[in-house]
């Protein structure tokens, strides 16, 4: 198990496992290739809305099929189908989740299950993960589980089901704002939908709380069109995501290569976020090993929240250098990311 | 018991039931003979700070006389005092309970508790109810119950409280910012009071998760001036109740009966959104028909929160061309009424 | 014990209590002899974030014996070391308790703790001041707590703290949002902090629902600069402690004497505020005398939230008076005053 912490998931990418094209599994195999900022850090496979009903089993297959054989260099997470309120969608969900632990579980982080309800709803998911692994020879917790926050139920129990986090395989909460919205009879009166604000703080609090990756929702307005041209909308995901970070989400969900690339981007210590990072936690260390055991700068103690908090920079930047090197060169510096590489970012953590 | 989510509150208008005029019910007479747009889904003939100390008694008089003698169309929802606060006020809203179950559990629909406290105080008022309906040989459950969420212990309770939802006589919480504001100690420093915005929030999550109604609060800056004439403020209602559309609220709060109308309008489906919710019913239920089981629309499947929702569109034209055929003939065009009033809303739902 | 409302803490003046300069207790006795507005509700000599690492013993020095001696007007809180995540901060912290409770239990209010975690973390806290208590033959309870909230945890567990509040020593709750911000990885990417709006919300709802106070977080923007010269901050502070009244927090941090004059100015009643709460609080007195037993302005109840808003508004003014009657008496008329002095407040209160 990966420090939680230092665990990647700047950007949450759904690829349909497939579709209806010749190649049926050309989005995911385009994810899986995806090199660069291209790249994202979670790749998810999607069994659920993004694949057409009759589309359920190719998917599956294609998943079983690609997955078994790539070198992506991120995560892969299968997003199955399920609902807390339909037996039948959990029926299918549960046979995804057999299929994929008896295939792929040493291939895959976890699965990633929509419309989860509430704590009940997610015990009965987790008691499901356990039975197969023990069934399929596969040891217990092998397999992590994301849920996507987009029900009433879940928002109610948001606390209950994030405090399970440090002793289950539970390891992100991305949130679902479309299904969220219609489950709550929320309108768009001219104005788009709700922000939801406050179900944001508290999803950042409750994943911080527990040691949680917390993610943001899609954003599907892909193209705007100005003045007869169309292009990427590159200023309104930005702005959904750098929000997102402002609140302290780990990572944003990203439909389309060009917002993987964003997604990236803004959940990367800028240059000027790692140097500070770097200098105040090489002045810990050297504290330490003087032997005052506490960090001043101009005399002023660097509490621990703070500390804590460049030792998460680094260690993320750590992360990216180590799985996407062709990220963390581009963006940083020779002297910058050679700090990075070699400083002692626990010697000062008591 | 109609299910919950058709039961309708687009406009929940109370009127003082005794006032000090020649015709003390002047207001309450008025509100039971309101026709068209003007009649709201709930009256709340208000016993409570509507009504002047000392015509209290006077106030229930009115309504056991007027109610027992109507033919309004909507729902009859008396408001009682209480306050968890005081017991003299608990005394007095006991005695007008116990008049309205003894007098009118045939004709009202239950009963508002205004300055609720937290869960012992809503168990309070509940085996009061119980007591009060076994007492007159009322069916048990008969009365239902709507809170006033205006206490800062309500809205620490606020998920227990509506976690009793399903189980209870409890059907809609409606928020009271006056007295919640003066509570918390809030000022108006020259911006009016805060929006509360989180307690919105919470209040559309926790109502929705629990299948009750979520209503918005009052808004009485009923005219605006403007260059020496007085005219209706239309524009500042209407962004009000917008903003509780938006969220998710069910209905709004009125004191006038053009507020009422304008209620009734912003919570009743546009025309746009009752086509788009037909159009896809009908075509789930052409899926069942054709046995494909799942909804898909050019080939991307309609998940079930969103038909849900547009199932819920439907309910709520139906129960509104039920009460009130005058409004939803004035609303929608013939062919998208007849739609409405054909078409098999259940058909799709497994 | 002070009947909680009416415990004043408009501001929360944090001192540093030893400084590198000749005279280390030069803020700390700075605060302790401040007059007039500059004079703090709460003197907070702080022994954590203010104080360089090298200097903490002498910080509870500097305490002891400036505290011990002095005269000042307002209540004096000692902010302490600890965080829940790191022992070696709690076994400083407890030392610090100690020192207090042996030395200064008469002359202190309470003690300050930073960093708390969770339920249990407060509790810790507490079970440390009731030993020391008893060891010191000090009356069980007789120091106060407040606590900073800053960690997720604590936001998690803000409604169960909270919650203790009437029967236990903890009488504040402050927001601390650096600390907050960084443990959640929260991110200026331009528009600095967070604000938090949902979790000041739930700060002024749970504070008031349990009898504590609120406090707001610090603004560190001292001065700003335009054109060349700079200038104190005026606008930048005062916007962020209207915020903090407008949502109905009792008070704001306060890290300079300028800013102790705007939060006792912000936090004090206006004169029309106190007119408005004399004139209604005269006439419910008026109403119990003449045996009316209710309170009506124009025919209409005034309810009893806003009578206790009303009340609190007046016992707010006395308590300033009684403290810091260069306050009062700037700030109102001699006829407003002495209206305040006189009058019964709690008379109408059953």
């Amino acid at each position: 198990m990966i420090e939680p912490r230092t665990r990647l998931c700047r950007s949450f990418q759904t690829a349909p496992a497939a579709v209806a094209k010749a190649d049926t599994a050309k989005y995911l195999r385009s994810g899986l290739t995806s090199e660069g900022f291209e790249a994202p850090d979670w790749l998810v496979p999607d069994f659920e809305d993004g694949t057409a009903p009759g589309m359920k089993a190719e998917a599956v297959e294609n998943a079983v099929e690609l997955v078994a054989d790539t070198s992506f260099s991120g995560e892969i997470w299968p997003r199955v189908e399920w609902s807390y309120a339909r037996s039948a969608l959990r029926d299918r969900g549960r046979d995804q989740i057999d299929t994929l632990v008896r295939e792929l579980a040493d291939e895959i982080d976890g699965v990633v299950v929509p419309k989860l309800g509430g704590l009940e709803d997610f015990e009965r998911v987790d008691a499901i993960l356990s039975e197969l692994e023990s069934r399929y020879g596969v040891p217990e917790g092998s397999v992590d589980l994301a849920i996507i926050l987009e029900t009433a139920r879940a928002r109610t129990s948001l606390r209950e089901i994030a405090g399970r986090g440090s002793d289950t395989r539970l390891s992100a909460i991305v949130f679902g704002p479309v299904d969220y919205t219609a489950e709550l009879g929320g309108r768009d009166l001219g104005d788009g939908r709700p922000s939801w604000s406050g179900l944001l703080e508290s999803l950042s609090n409750e994943t911080s709380a527990n040691g949680l990756i917390g993610i943001g929702g899609p954003f599907d307005e892909l193209y705007v069109t100005r003045a007869g041209v169309g292009a990427y909308n590159a200023d309104g995901y930005a702005s959904q995501i750098e929000r997102e970070a402002h609140l302290g989400l780990d990572g944003s969900w990203s439909l389309h290569p060009k917002q993987t690339i964003q997604a990236n981007h803004v959940h990367m210590p800028t240059p000027s976020e790692l140097e500070m990072a770097l200098s105040r936690i090489e002045r810990a260390n050297a504290a330490i090993a003087e032997g005052t055991g506490a960090v001043a700068i101009d005399g002023r103690m660097i509490d621990e929240a703070t500390l804590k908090n460049y030792r998460n920079t680094i260690r993320t930047v750590q992360s990216i250098d180590a799985r996407h090197p062709e990220q963390s060169t581009t963006r940083y510096d020779d002297p910058l990311i050679d700090r990075a590489r070699t400083i002692d970012v626990d010697g000062s953590d008591g």
